[in-house]
Parts: C-alpha cells; structure tokens; sequence
C-alpha cells in the first residue's frame, strides 16, 4: 500500500501535548500504541482517453450541492452542454460559473438532446424522481443530489422505470462518496480492520443558517428530515455492513423547536437492522453558531474486533482541517488523516456511462437505501411524550 | 464561580496544534472562538465535625467496585466496621486492604448490629436487591453498586419495603456520580449551557479482559446487559433531562459474538423518550485490546442551543488524562477539563443517612432509573435480522 506512515510515539516524544495545558500526560490512559498515518495522495487523474468523454446536462440547480456534482464531473473529464431551470437568477449564477453551457428554454430541450447522455440535477427534492424518470425514459442516465426520491411510490415508479430502460439513476450519496476520511474508513472496514461489523452508529446535526428557500421548510418539498439528512445515514449503514437487505425498527421526526415552522422537521432519528448488524442515526437542525462547520458530524463502526469513528467535518476543539478517522484494533490506536484519499464516485459513474456498468454503486443497492430511509418516514412517530 | 479560565487562541498561537504532522492550520474549519477552560478544584472535605460519623459495613464483595464504594464513604468521614461475603478468599483481599472491619460470621449478625447504619454492596447482580430488602427492613440505609436491581418484581418489592420502611435504596450510578467530566456536564447543561436538552446519545463499550468470575456470563446473574450496563445510560438521560416519566420506544440485546457462552449478551441498545427530550444509547463487551481503557465511552447531548460531548475515559488519539469535555454553544467552542470536578454524591450521601434527605439522588429517580432499565430489558427484540 502506498502510504506515508510514521509512529508518533507519544510515550518518548510528546512535545506536541505538552503545550497543552494539562497535568503530566500518561500514555496508558489515552491509548496503548498510538500510530499517526496519512492516507495515501489522490491517484492520477483517469487518462482521457482512455474513456470517450461524457456530455451531460444539468436540470434543477435549487441546492447549491449541484456545484459539487458539476466540478465531479468536469473533474474526471466529462462535457458540460447544457443547463436547465426554471428560476432565472439560479440559471444566471450557474452560467456565470460555468459560460460553456447553452441555456436550454425547456427541459424537454435537453431530454431531446441526442448528444446529452446524462442528466446531473438538484432540483427540489421533490421533483426530483419525477424528472429522473423523464431523463431514463428519454434514453439518458441521470445522477442526483441527496434525496434522490420522496415518497415510495415516486420510489416505485424510479425503480420499474429503471428496469425498462436500463439507465442509470446515481443517487450521490455525497456523506459517504464526496467524504475522503468516510471513503476511507469504508476501505479499512471492508478489508477487515476492524473484523466483521456489528454496529454502526451516525450522527448528522446541521445548521440552518440564512436565507433557506421557501422549499427548504416545507415537508412534501424537502421530504421530511429522514429522508433528507437520513439518506447518508443508512447509506453508511448499508455501505459499512454490505448489507443486502435491512429493516427499520423504529422511527422518530418532527419539529421539537421551530414552532413558526410548523410544516419543517428539524430532528428524527431510527433503529436499524441488517442480516448481522445493527444500527442508529440521529439527524438534527440544531448546530449552533460556534463551531465553524455545518455540523459536527460523526460516525461509529464497531466491528468484532475494533471500532472506528470518522470526524468527517470537524475534530472539535483539536486537530485542524476536516477529514479525521480513528481507529482501534486489537493491537494500537491509529489517528488517519484521511483528506488526501482518492474519491472513486466520478470517475467510476463516468466508466459506469460508457460501458454499461454498475461500478460506482450497484443500482439495487442505490434504490435500496433510498427505501430504507423511506420506510423509516413512513413509520416514524413523534420524538418527545408530550408533543 | 471560582474557576481558572483562558483563552486558548489557536488563530494567533497554534504551537502546540503546530507540532501535529498536519498542513496548516485553518481555524475556521476546527471550531470558531476556542476556549480551554479547566474545572474547579475539589471542594475542601466538609469537616467532620459537621456531621455525626456514620458505621457501615460491607455485605457482598463479588464486584470490584465494592472497593471505590467504601473509598468514598471512608473519604468523607465515614467508619467502616464489619464485613461479610461467602466468598472467604474475597473477605481475606477485603480485610487486607481493610483491617479495620471485622469480618462477621453471618449476613444476619451485620444485620442485627444496631450501631450500622448503612450497608454498602456489590455482590452478584441478582442478590443485590433481595439483600437491600433485608438491609431495610432491618432498619439500615443501603448503598449498591449498579446494576441495583435485576428484575421488575425485585424493584416491586425494593420500592414497596423503601416506602414502608423509610429507608434510603441507593444505587450507584458510577457513569454519572463518580465521574467529573459527566458531573461538570450536568452542572453546566442545568445551569442552561446549552439550551434545552433535546436528546442526548451515549455509547458505553466495555473490555472483557481475563478471568471474569462465572455469574459474569450467567444472564440471570447479571441481570441482562441493559440492565447491567445500559443503567449508567439511562442514568444520564434522565439526569441530563430532567425528566420525571420516560418511556422505551424499542430496545435489544443479545449474543453477536460470543457463542461459546450461549447465556451472555455482549450487546444491546435502546431508543428511550420523556416529556421534552428523546434518547439512545448503545453498550457492549466489544472493546479491543489496542485502547488502553475499559472502554471509550461517549456521552453527546445536543440542546436547542448547543451540544456537548463528554469523553470521560479517553480522548482517543488526543489529550491525556481521562475527564474530557467539550461544549459548543451559539457563540464559541470551549475545551474543559474536568478531572478536578467535585464529585457530591459521597457526602450527601452521608448527609441524608443522617438528616433523613434526599440530596444525594432522590429516592423516586433512583428506582425511576431502575424502572427504565428493567423495562427496556424486557422488551428487547434480537439485534440483528438473522441471529
């Protein structure tokens, strides 16, 4: 593996934690060997020619999270053609960014674009199905920002849709695929670092901040919480225990604390199940003001014979930058700094496009999580015994 | 509040985060004002002329914990007198430690001296709370190690016999009471820290280690892992709410691992409600040898205003010492550390077996604690689909 490793041995050398301002430090208390790993840098770029370059379209640019989507694809080598939207001054902003795409007047413009074979969207959730379906029944492939689906029979429908047509409907599951430490802990876990999984425990809090869209606070538009902030939590689920079915066993949502929005979710939470692994979420609007992050997120795997916790976003209160992972074995603690792990998502879709393929993510498991988390919708009941 | 307090302003002094083999530092991405605060020292002891000494013996030595128990009675100016245990080779490390008590030839004989007020315990699980009954009924206080009670019919009775004969049933939450970083956390959430609590998430992982007597592995014996370790758990939710009534929402336990000891649970976990907050916690025995700790144990609690997370074992990977807090609230981040937290629960213990109060933990939270726990316990359903 090629990977810049050291031992940071705390117990001979701890300058480091001697300017904090604690009594003498003893190693036996904050873990036995500690090892200090950088992940391994971002492999090269895929040769361009190695894959026929990809022209794709965006339509419904309502979360900026379609500026991610974009940068993936143009990244990996992919031609951006074509933009559509309803809402004027998001089609301004996108074309001020990104000039070389054509401002198509109708959505149907770019449906019947033969040249385009994929359709990159953000729209508002829940329009979001209904437009993939439209973009796999006009031939073409489609990737999505999170939620990718709002109701089950929108999921249904994606799902008979997608087997008629065999295209493909990419939902970005960004916690995991655009994470580099959650990237990497799923490599460590899967190579059994940490033996068989048992248990994985996330938390996704968030902050609300200025200027939401009217959608932002409205449940059939955004989806409700589960569905919204849920997804990537029972995609880390699923992702981490490469479980092929699961179960919901119990669901909360609701809005605990933002009574002048009384349509908006700002917390839900659930119990999951899978063939040998359990699991819990929690998601939550209320990241307060100081910490610099949208969210303090976590995330905990315990395995048979180790656990692991990413910091996807923040090591609150100690290491700079964002992309921490910490892991324990039978033998050592090991801190990774994760940020430099190489994030397949892109290019594997763009390879995906091209030659029929299901590398990126297999396409039962994308529906898969998306029915998960609306099962939970579905059955969730109200946090709290008195509201 | 007498407390040493400072800025630690990682913007303009970053040497100790500097000599981390990290690239440079952004404090925006680690948390926004970050404060490092250190907890108040212990109070003096209260002097022992304030309160009559207090005679207690041990009954019951099976667990380990017999002996911080007596550490704290005896620190704060109580007279330990007799003891008894079945097990001689446990009386004998007993009375080596603690010449002082004579070793009784019968249960009974402790129970018959009218000069002991307060029985101290931790035997096997399951005995515990058939012993507290006779302590009570032979007109003695009662102090046991958690779990406290085993079944709903033992705390049926416990709770009838405390309210005939107006004696203290107390169990020591040991997560909460003997803990500073947890402690300090209550002390800070009540005082209105961070808001309203909303839901507090803890994870409680234990480390089998070697040579765990035979009623370890007995469910009988141990009462169940929920009743075993998740009390701790429900401890804090309840102690962290306020609350007064809760409920479990679903619970489960069970064997994933260890299938040589068929009647052990290595695992379990619990989503729990009250009037305003929601609740999760997960336990297990699946700590690894690579943590040098019983285990790294976490305790979030999120409010309307902010969030903490206490580490109160380890700060894996980071800080030394084992009595770590952190709080983020609507203006800053705050590092504190706890270790000198004053810990209330021994003197006040010893206050009310004098003043007959309820100022150590009211009787009706302790058995409510119990309540929970014994519930949860009973309704839990399998971890996973195929076990």
């Amino acid at each position: 593996m090629n990977r810049r490793s050291f031992i940071s041995s705390l117990g001979t050398s701890s300058a480091a934690l001697a300017a904090w301002p604690m009594p003498a430090f003893d190693p036996a208390r904050a873990g036995r060997a500690i090892r200090t790993e950088i992940a391994a840098g971002r492999q090269p770029q895929p040769k361009m020619s190695a894959r026929p370059p990809v022209a794709f379209a965006a339509i419904g640019l309502n979360h900026s999270h379609i500026y991610s989507q974009i940068e993936t694809m143009l990244g990996n080598g992919a031609t951006l053609t074509a933009v559509y939207a309803k809402e004027p001054e998001l089609v301004a902003a996108f074309t001020k960014r990104y000039p070389q795409a054509r401002v198509a007047r109708t959505e149907q413009e770019i449906l019947d674009d033969k040249a385009i074979q994929l359709v990159v969207s953000a729209g508002i959730p829940n329009e979001r199905a209904p437009l993939g379906i439209r973009v796999m029944q006009a031939g073409k492939d489609f990737m999505v920002d999170k939620p990718g689906v709002t109701t089950l029979a929108h999921l249904a429908e994606a799902r008979r849709v997608q087997a008629q047509t065999k295209r493909i409907y990419s939902i970005l599951y960004g916690g995991r695929l655009e994470s580099p430490a959650t990237q990497r802990a799923v490599e460590l876990v899967h190579a059994g670092a940490i033996g068989q999984v048992l248990h994985t425990m996330g938390s996704g809090p968030h902050k609300i901040g200025a200027d939401r869209p009217d959608w932002f606070w409205k449940r059939e538009q955004f989806g409700g919480v589960l569905g919204d902030l849920g997804t990537h939590q029972v995609d880390y689920f699923l992702a981490f225990t490469k479980a092929t079915r699961g179960a919901v066993v119990a669901a909360r949502s609701g809005n605990l604390h933002h009574p002048d929005k009384p349509d908006f979710e700002d917390f839900g939470d659930a119990m999951l199940q899978a063939e040998t692994a359990a699991g819990y979420f929690r998601v939550d609007w209320f990241t307060p003001g100081g910490v610099a992050t949208f969210g303090d997120s976590r995330l905990t795997v315990m395995g048979t014979d180790g656990y692991l916790e990413v910091r996807p976003n923040v090591d609150l209160a100690g290491r700079p930058g964002g992309s921490h992972l910490f892991l324990v074995d039978q033998k050592e603690t090991r801190y990774i700094e994760a940020k430099d792990t190489p994030l397949p998502y892109g290019p594997r879709l763009l390879d995906d496009i091209v030659n029929r393929t299901e590398t990126a993510m297999p396409q039962a498991y994308t529906f898969l999580v998306a029915q998960l988390v609306l099962e939970a919708q579905a059955q969730a009941r109200p946090p709290v015994l008195s509201k």
